[in-house]
């Protein structure tokens, strides 16, 4: 039979996302999915925008991508809105990245950086972390390359402070490199670096509205950086699909920015239960660092990752358990409501 | 200043997608949308999707792949989904082509076929028309590589018959070559080629909900094809955004399928349309090839098409012009209401 694949997909290893159960009653803690439901504002925007399907979306974002400036106290030339921060990365690693502007990141991190880095052909090295799960700075700045950073990083939840990560960005524009920040998480933590983006030309920040505004079904993600790096995102996109964002989900991001105190209302809520949560995680003999993210990462000395996710799964819990040697006694649990947190307490105490 | 773009990004001609004029009593006949708004059940379908945006979409499209199996009588396993068919072509170009697997398509074509090509490296030959607007099937075989086929042809709007499409597949097959049949308007003309997908390992059509089912707005895309090139293409995808089509699209877009009756009625009068404007358009001194599409492109002898354009265009009437040369004596326009093409005869009658 004839293999009609391009020689650049043939080797492909996909990222694979977390599984969706069908089962409603499942407690789903498996793909950092927000706790509560995004703002009421978001029904009624999607169905007023219903009304005209007929005609294409505006290519940019048109409202959406304004609303995402005046949150960030940035002109609308410093955003780009794509389909999620998934294609927003795919399509800032086309713009930046390839055989003269070769990557590096953490060994642990989005495990999606490594998979866009085979697919569109761009050299890429995995630094090794330092006390295994912390970003080992110094290492990643020594390979002389663009830098995809998330931050706080995942799965591990720990985040650098703001002034690391300018000193990052600083040292990487001297040498004309990139500095890609994944802040797909950065509301749930303390701080964030959006405030750089004035400061450095070399920066472009990656953001989603799919975990800390409740938009994981609606795919809307965007970028922050000064205007040449904006317009070149811009020609990527506009080389690969001219209306990545739908008019609903145009309209649904623009609402759901717009509600800033249910935004921190379901933030905030979030944020405690994880801290609860990590407490009762320590009572129960596990380890984990400080979370900075809608998730924790944990493991149990004295019992196998793998075990443990399968426990909660029969009492049916679904939390994330990944393969790879490196992490594979921890489990990332994602921060549900507290009565949902409560139940993984009490499974976790029957387990362990 | 750095220039921070890869290599790739730098040379980059974006596609050029159709204005869209904010003044809502234009009559908007320039980017082939449908005359008709979609189904009264896509609203209702989007707003009970509303209620689960929290959630990640499915990666494959659930519902919406199973509708469009349904109906073009196929497995799930010979359907893709996309954000719109502008997505699903440039997966395809990541998945089957390359430098060891170039593509020739013809000349006068999508324009965003030599586009992708550009962006994914992509060796790409635009082969000759033959007398102007029509495919030179002949010279397109000569090249001896895989074939990027719109069937009708745009901005030509004309179509092959599908015993011609088929000999193209069984000559590439023999050669080991894919034939992508991009069917975007393929709905409103006398048969398609979807019939063909059992036969051939070597073609994968693709198609659009944007036009026949008139929901540009909600993008969505998707390709047919035996599994093998499905699997090829969800490797690419899920190497690049594992959720490209959110859950009110993926809810809309079945909707609409299932309203079969609806879909036939608003083609039927969209079809109704075009005949009788195309007789118009003759009356008046205008040369066009029959339109197997929702918009015909039509030159007249006497006139230049961008001064008919800008006549159009102060009266309120939106059509597209192409500033290629080998076309810029043509004006594509979109069938819209009677009403509608009632006004741009008028007005064309007071133009020329």
């Amino acid at each position: 039979m004839t293999d009609y694949r391009s020689a650049r997909s043939r080797g492909l290893v996909p990222y694979v996302a977390g599984e969706q159960p069908k089962d409603r009653n499942i407690i789903k803690l498996n793909t950092n999915e927000n706790a509560y439901p995004p703002s009421p504002r978001v029904k009624e925007a999607v169905e007023r925008a219903a009304a005209d399907l007929r005609l294409y979306p505006p290519t940019d974002g048109g409202l959406l991508r304004e609303a995402i400036a005046r949150r960030h106290g940035l002109p609308a030339e410093c955003v780009f809105c794509g389909n999620g921060s998934d294609e927003v990365l795919a399509l800032a690693y086309l713009a930046f990245f390839g055989e003269d502007r070769p990557l590096c990141s953490p060994r642990l991190t989005y495990s999606f950086y490594p998979v866009y880095a085979q697919v569109f052909g761009v050299p890429y090295a995995a630094v090794p972390m330092r006390d295994g799960l912390y970003v080992d700075v110094e290492a990643l700045l020594a390979e002389n390359r663009a830098v995809a950073l998330a931050n706080p990083n995942a799965p591990t939840t720990v985040g650098l402070p703001a002034v690391r990560v300018r000193a990052i960005a600083k040292t990487l524009r001297e040498r004309g490199r990139l500095l890609m920040l994944d802040e797909a998480y950065a509301d749930f933590a303390a701080e964030d670096c959006t405030h750089l983006v004035g400061e450095f030309d070399n920066l472009l920040i990656v953001r989603t509205m799919s975990k800390s505004y409740a938009l994981a079904g609606l795919r809307v993600g965007y970028a922050l950086g000064q205007p040449p790096l904006i317009r070149a995102m811009a020609a990527v996109k506009d080389s690969f699909n001219s209306y990545p964002l739908d008019r609903l989900a145009i309209a649904g991001g623009a609402a759901a920015l717009e509600d800033d105190a249910y935004f921190r209302q379901t933030r905030d809520a979030t944020v405690r239960t994880r801290e609860r949560f990590t407490g009762e995680l320590r009572s129960l003999g596990f380890v984990l660092p400080d979370s900075s993210s809608n998730f924790v990462f944990a493991r149990h000395p004295e019992h196998a990752g793998a075990d443990v996710f399968a426990a909660l799964r029969a009492r049916g819990i679904l939390v994330r358990h990944f393969a790879n040697p490196l992490i594979s006694d921890y489990l990332r649990i994602t921060i549900g409501t507290d009565a949902q947190m409560d139940a993984v307490t009490a499974a976790l105490r029957e387990v362990v």
